[in-house]
């Protein structure tokens, strides 16, 4: 197969064939990090830009090591440092990043649609590190390659979502991309927190989260975002919402035997998750860190042309 | 020839022979960001430190992007990083970096003259990325490369330079860098962003924006700072500045028929430039991005002593 | 000799016999630094996290230079751009670096113990670039590395260390690793400066600053932070500071002829050290951030496990 797609904008714009190429390639990938010298060569004189107006720990590190251990050169961009605060406009900026010859950005930005507004300004590739309340492929993806490492497949597993499914980027790119393998996704949350009309994404809404996570394969525990929650009266304190929503090991029990844990981090224990299940046997919280560094560096290798390449061969 | 200056502190310290030679080996260097493997190991082994105490998107990425291209270590400091808040002095501060053994400083300050004191203290080299109201000459240079490819030379052209001269070190560098090279250079802006006196730099100064505009060869546009007015009463409204010092079609039409419109960036569309002019055919605003990689790889090689290596070959 | 530790946490942990390793191994490394091309591939395809919660230029460019002269990737967080932000905890952004599979995390962190905390969670090395008023034991070591280079050893070196040791994690590794290498340390300060029972770390407290300096090898001075001083009615002015407690040429005349100056940086010129005594024949303060980077390269050359591998040979 060649993997055409100039950019990675979100899930829905991948076939599952796609997925499975991309799934199947940062397999490839994460043997690299496991040898003593993490390095190749395969995208030596590529330039990536990392262009991210939201502050990111995971997320930017992940992407910058991916590039580094192919041997691309990384730039970064924050927020603070950038033009826009001269009051550019967010065409003008990357345009001017473009005319610098970047072979691609990643992007992450606080205003849903801006990486597909993007990418169709400039000729590099563009990845979606997260925009808005839209999408975040690239995690959604490493949650996937977690799911396949362990479990083997899709096709019939029932996934669990659980949170703040209305302002998570992760949970909609996570319930398109899981349907589109063949998984049954429920999700639970409180009613605020549940955009009108997500049934016709393909997931089931669940009455409670005692029901949400009964016999599930995967339970997917979705971060609190205090600082997206304003002062709403309709938010529940956080004890309440543990006691309500969050996954302890009394709710764990309700699960399939085998149940895998999974957060995107950061956590807030003892709100959305307790200690003993974030750190116990079930949980791939760290895996799913750990795949995403490889997944990052599929994504490079296939949008600057590496299954092309290696076709030409 | 051999290029023996250790540093770029302004373009007054360069000849027309030197200026020549770095556009040169700048055309040079561009071809190597048009390559699939955009490196070279030209400056391996050696490093660069990114020293600026002002925020800049473009500048700081161009220089980092040079130093990458050419194989260099960069490290960044940041204002906020540095020792600086802890009340060090600049000459501290920059000879505990010489310690480090860089190669090559390249600096960016608030104040006026910072880079030329700097290149005292320290042995290794110093390019200065902007100082004050005084000097940037990677920006005069880029731009001066700009024309060049545009128009073959520099002799007899007529460039306008509009805009609030008197806060402007890119306005300063371009003046004396095209007269040096021959140009006929013409200012414009409100009689409080002129400096006194500066005819003496070889330059006229226009009645009004129409009289700047006419028959010019090259049109370029300052930015408005805003950040530098303070308050004053003396400044106009946005508005008004467009009114009488923007460029738009109706100005352009006044200019040569194939002028080329350029502009240092960050762009205000609608204030000192229009969107139709900034994004029309006559305008080279990106080239003049695309080439600031090119001319910053070719001033590290040279700083660097590529040149005189290349001669004792 | 093979070095055997994972991390370095502080010079308490580490024998006369490491010491010494430690400083012959930098020795050989400071050559690099002063080649043509200043950079070996010993740690091509490591990855080293410079982890820094505190704000620093020195130290956090040491350790970065240091790296890439090895030819190591490395990757920057700090604390703006961090999890941290996000309420997550120590432990759980730490292990999701190591989920990242570094191989060295270089970590500064405002709470004491911080570092030897993190290295028991962490299977990768750590560095401690300095953790609270605990400990800072890469500049001890490049300080000790840098007094043997100009007096040849240290078994009865007399040093003086004069400043807030209360608070300076550079005055407690130093006196600790000095008194190990057979100096005499002996602390001057005001008497809300001095920790109490610090006689037990194996120095002498100096009744006045006089009888401090009276004939030492070499003299030690720290930096007054006065962001750790708060608003104490205690602390006095700078001015009575310098006067009881300075470094001046009068004072230097009462320490032996050729006694060394040194200060770990950024200076208070004209507080706790006079310009004429900084800048002066027997200041070594530049050679000690000279030194920084050597000394850092060894630490990374041999916690990533080269005196094994050379051993294995």
């Amino acid at each position: 197969m060649r993997f055409e797609k100039k950019d990675i904008l979100d899930i829905d714009s991948l076939s599952r064939e796609e997925i499975t190429y991309i799934l199947d390639t940062a397999r490839g990938m994460k043997e690299i990090s496991q040898r003593a010298v993490k390095k190749v060569p395969t995208l030596r004189g590529k330039t990536i830009v990392l262009f991210f107006q939201e502050p990111s720990t995971r997320t930017k590190i992940s992407f910058e090591l991916a590039g580094k251990r192919l041997s691309a050169d990384t730039v970064a961009i924050s927020k603070s440092s950038s033009s826009i605060v001269k009051g550019e406009t967010l065409r003008d900026t990357v345009r001017t990043l473009e005319s610098m010859k970047p072979d691609i950005i990643v992007m992450r930005h606080s205003s849903s649609g801006a990486a597909s507004q993007v990418a169709k300004w400039v000729q590099c590739s563009v990845i979606n590190a997260g925009d808005g309340t839209h999408a975040h492929p690239s995690q959604a993806l490493l949650d996937m390659m977690t799911i396949q490492e362990e479990k083997g497949g899709f096709e019939g597993l029932r996934v669990s979502i659980v949170g703040d499914i209305s302002h998570s980027r992760v949970a909609r790119s996570n319930i398109v991309g899981l349907s589109r393998m063949g998984a049954h996704v429920t999700i639970c949350a409180p009613g605020t927190m549940i955009p009108v009309g997500i049934e016709h994404m393909g997931c089931t809404v669940a009455r409670d989260m005692d029901a949400c996570v009964a016999d599930a394969d995967v339970v997917m525990m979705l971060r609190i975002q205090k600082e997206r929650q304003g002062g709403s009266l309709l938010f529940p304190s956080e004890r309440e919402y543990a006691a309500l929503y969050g996954l302890n090991q009394t709710r764990l029990a309700l699960a399939a035997k085998d149940a895998l844990i999974m957060h995107p981090g950061p956590l807030n224990r003892g709100v959305e998750i307790s200690t003993l299940v974030a750190d116990g046997e079930q949980s791939v919280i760290l895996d799913q860190v750990t795949n995403g560094v490889a997944l990052r560096m599929a994504l490079f290798y296939l949008v600057a042309g590496g299954s092309r390449n290696a076709d030409s061969n």
